[in-house]
């Protein structure tokens, strides 16, 4: 049976997805069956309020998740890098927390370090390498830009790890 | 001219709304037109997922607005008080912003000192003094409970004060 998980790299600025399909028979993902299905990203403009900025975000991932229909969304924890961005995020991923819930989607969230171990081996794997993965494990030719958008394929591809 | 502010003293628990009317001519406010209008509480369930509470916290706060029709929302600003606790608030902020935006309501934020200054004159007033400015500017017999509802008039009125 197909099935799509969805990944999302939260932001205000912009909303990095990744969605990956395979194929599953009695919970077993068959290796072979994995693909990339779509990935790209969400801008809202920089400079325009806040109010709209979030509204352009709810509009888009309605329709994105409406185009993508998953199975589960992955998205990545929040964490406190810098106190003034922290609460702008964190106000953009309530948005997304409420479009998820209005589809009724299941989610799962991963800190930044499981999913470099994931998809690497070791936690404090660079960016790059992270990315490389990305594209091995999908047999993309190219690495996925920009970097929102394979940080959210690789949130996907550690849902899938865990199956 | 009739006009309606709104207050919110925003929360992921409890959102706290205060509604007060009052009449104005070329903008200037008449004081004894300044009467309340409606108190109360937003209440999502702790314990249930997030998602869910921010789904009631969209739904209600949509019925919330269409009932009361503001021409202009006061909200309190949001400050780092307790690290875990302000991503929930923020999150929960989030969803209230975006729901004034899609109402293309105008809105003004304050910061609790500014509340306090704008009600008794000083911004390191007690909570009770606040509240006593609450109920004595807006002739009521006793004080709103509970707190996020009288605060969130104590929010309105200091909209009020900068007409």
């Amino acid at each position: 049976m197909e099935k799509r998980i969805l990944g999302l790299d939260p932001g205000l600025a912009i909303l990095g997805f990744g969605a990956i399909t395979y194929t599953a028979s009695n919970n077993i993902v068959q290796d072979t069956s994995v693909k990339m299905l779509d990935f790209g990203v969400i801008r809202t403009e920089a400079g325009t309020e806040m109010g709209t900025r979030l509204c352009t975000l709810f509009d888009d991932l309605h329709v994105l998740i409406e185009e993508i229909k998953p199975d589960l969304v992955a998205i990545e924890q929040l964490f406190f890098y810098r106190m003034g961005n922290t609460i702008l995020v964190a106000q953009a991923r309530g948005v997304i927390m409420l479009v998820l819930a209005q589809h009724k989607l299941p989610y799962v969230e991963f800190a930044p370090k499981q999913v470099k171990h994931a998809l690497t081996g070791y936690g404090n794997a660079e960016k790059y390498e992270v990315q490389e993965a990305v594209a091995n494990e999908l047999n993309l030719d190219t690495i996925p830009k920009p970097d929102d958008a394979a940080d959210a394929l690789a949130i996907a591809l550690t849902a899938l790890y865990q199956i």
